[in-house]
């Protein structure tokens, strides 16, 4: 049938065709949806004048099949690398260290507000979109961090990202060259030791105590580093605040020797009891402060919404990377996130959570105490989504080979019970060894049936 | 005030300061929404009795302002790196290349299904993405590039990406190593040749016929190349479509020299009148394309979702990377957008800009035509949102320094015309001179007017 040309009645065409007029219907149906006719209301159904891509089958269609090189020759940087690992099952069981409870999350609100935005959304923010983000998202982030982190910054220093992981990978694409040295925390976040070694900088691995990260280890061991990676409000994966003195060194050692520190304030949102340190970024009279952040652990990992606040004098260079990489975030959820903030949704939903997890955070240390009698001893920590508890040393220096608690963890989880194990993630051989228990997700009566498996698992073995 | 202790009634409050009511209701307010105080229904408000985090001023508040460096150390690679630009104002007014029209879009439909999902997600997806994006959609993708692009693949070797740009980075850093030659098209597009020399590789300019790249050309100026990057559908800018011999014998080189190719088919959608050929990667049998695709110029940009299609045998390497870049895509609009394209929606939206944008493209080169007389002539093609039309070579010829298309989109942008200038595009001293004329955003009059206006213009400078 030519162009333009009208397609005979289904009725008809079925009676001449001998078949259905729903095969015929149906037929046509799929024409229709891969373009090859065109219908006008209350009038035919037409060929299409213009017609769609039709599969053009080449004459080289009977070819020999595929011959892939069994060793395809990829870059250097992809054959050295490892799949990542974050040090922990994704199985939404206890103790899965970073889910957070969706159950209280107002999915109401949230539907609410993206469907106003996108119901009719202003057709300039779908063409042209901002490398730095969405402006009123910025500057609601701006505002909560001045208010609630004493970070000092306006919305110009915020640049949204596509999760913290890709902020701490575009910090480190902006500040280091291969072959600087960086202090990293040992044990530390295998996601920041990634975005910093991915630039073909090198990770020194820095001792901790009780205050943070030890500026004398770090002097000693690479004394020209030219950044800091860390984590000050709560210690990825052992739970310690860097208290103020130390943050205070941490700071003049980065302005005597110019060098750069990045601050991932990934769950500063849950403390328990005691006021929160002001983040470093806010104690910084050098501008020596890149300050990550991710929405994350309030709301969800898989809105992929991370933050970074840099000093003013570098935002340029860092929008130019980040135009590059990928030039600006999907507007999709970023005007529902301005305003679940500006309307004191988030902070509301903080508070809820706060007070939930406070609870089951407090329950899983009962739990501990009485299921272990002293074999697991939590760190010391008033934060985050997670206890690190330490084994107890007679217990681990028994072993062979010194990783006895991931001997634990695999056991646990054949088992049925998501445990991380502390030396996981060391660089060096682990000084201490102990599990990560993730209480977030999980109700208090979970958690303690959880524990008391795991005490059982954990004496048979 | 004590936690758990009970606030005094506003009323009274009220009357001891000396203030109105509404002030206390105000101070209520603000004291709740911080979490201070917390409130149940039917019952008193109480101080919170685990109090939110309060800015802790610390000693150092009234330290000297900030004293950042004016010069601060960054890394090589931002120091090197011009802010890229795509070679186009952003201005959407005539002739912006790329900007659709959105007020065909279905944001009807596109909001209930985005409210659907979003309403009551499935919990486990808001947690655990999956690095290579939400299978659904991955499916939904690879049925519409087999049906509509001859693209040989199943969901497996699909990978969604924040873009077409990253995707075309993360084909460059798992395929390139520094210093690895690229044959890339000159005149060729801004964000591949970004995409491939960000990872260190050199790009190789490679001249281009009426029929694509020169193969004899590429294997002239660089016969060691590791790859070639090339936009066959529709070459960007000029809009030369790759014939099929010059397609079989590009596959041909590669699979002889065991280079990859990478195929950006950024707007395959768009083609009038004539049938498309097969994608360069359903012609491929021995697993050396990468294509890369977008659904920026379909839906729009801001919507940042693109993928690659890649050999099963490097899916594994290319997730690797994935992983440590940004871990994985944001669940945001992949739901959605699955259904969009399962529903037929995106078929039919694509059928129903085809046919505006065609009628569009015709207008406008009449209009060329009857304002012109000759000076700006539409090179051949028959797709995409935008035309690519020479300069008479007699009128550039005559200027000093061989930029005359700069200058005219100089003078037209002054004038409120948003034209790209050809020579913009080149890596190498320009052969051609042209202006770039999106049409597909404006209505035919518009065009119109806009095209006798920049006559005027162009015939007084």
């Amino acid at each position: 049938l030519p162009p333009g040309s009208r397609l005979p009645s289904s009725r008809l065409l079925a009676r001449e065709l001998g078949v259905s007029r729903n095969t015929v219907l149906s037929a046509f149906d799929i024409l229709a949806s891969e373009g090859y006719t065109e219908a006008e209301i209350g009038s035919a159904t037409r060929v299409s004048s213009i017609l769609p891509e039709t599969l053009q089958i080449p004459e080289y269609s009977d070819r020999l099949p595929t011959s892939a090189p069994a060793t395809p020759c990829l870059s250097r940087l992809v054959q050295t690398r490892k799949r990542p690992s974050m040090g922990y099952a994704d199985d939404i069981i206890p103790f899965h260290v970073s889910a957070p409870d969706l159950s209280h999350f107002p999915f109401d609100v949230w539907s609410r507000l993206l469907n106003r935005f996108w119901r009719n959304p202003p057709r300039d923010l779908l063409v042209n979109g901002d490398s730095a983000g969405y402006r009123p998202l910025r500057q609601a982030i701006a505002g909560y961090l001045r208010t609630f982190r004493s970070v000092e910054c306006n919305e110009n220093q915020v640049i949204i990202t596509t999760g913290a992981q890709q902020a701490l990978i575009l910090a480190a694409q902006v500040l280091l060259n291969p072959g600087d040295r960086v202090w990293l925390e040992n044990p530390g976040y295998p996601g920041l030791q990634h975005a910093i070694t991915a630039t073909g900088a090198i990770g020194a691995p820095v001792e901790l105590d009780d205050e943070g990260i030890s500026i004398e280890h770090g002097i000693t061991i690479a004394p020209d580093a030219r950044a800091a990676a860390v984590t000050p409000s709560h210690h990825y994966p052992t739970g310690v605040t860097m208290s103020l003195p130390r943050r205070l060194a941490l700071l003049d050692w980065a302005a005597s020797t110019r060098s750069w520190i990045i601050e991932d304030d990934y769950d500063s949102e849950f403390r328990y009891g005691s006021r929160p340190l002001s983040a470093l970024q806010g104690l910084d009279r050098h501008g020596r402060v890149i300050y990550a952040g991710t929405f994350s652990k309030v709301m969800f990992p898989a809105l992929r919404v991370g933050y970074l606040v840099v000093p003013s004098n570098v935002v340029d260079a860092f929008l130019t990377l980040r135009r590059a990489v990928d030039d600006h975030p999907p507007i999709a959820v970023q005007p529902a996130l301005a305003t679940f903030i500006d309307g004191g949704h988030f902070a509301s939903h903080v508070r809820r959570m706060r007070g939930l997890y406070a609870e089951r955070r407090e329950s899983l240390i009962a739990s501990l105490d009485s299921h272990f009698s002293g074999l697991l001893r939590p760190v010391a920590s008033e934060a985050g989504m997670h206890i690190c508890a330490l084994l107890d040393p007679g217990y681990a220096t028994g072993t062979e080979d010194g990783s006895v608690d991931k001997k634990m963890a695999a056991v646990a989880r054949q088992n049925g019970i998501n445990v991380t194990a502390l030396s996981e993630f060391y660089l060096t051989e682990p000084a201490r060894h102990g599990l990560m228990l993730g209480f977030a997700g999980f109700p208090p009566e979970i958690l303690d049936c959880a524990a008391r498996k795991l005490a059982r698992i954990l004496a048979t073995t």
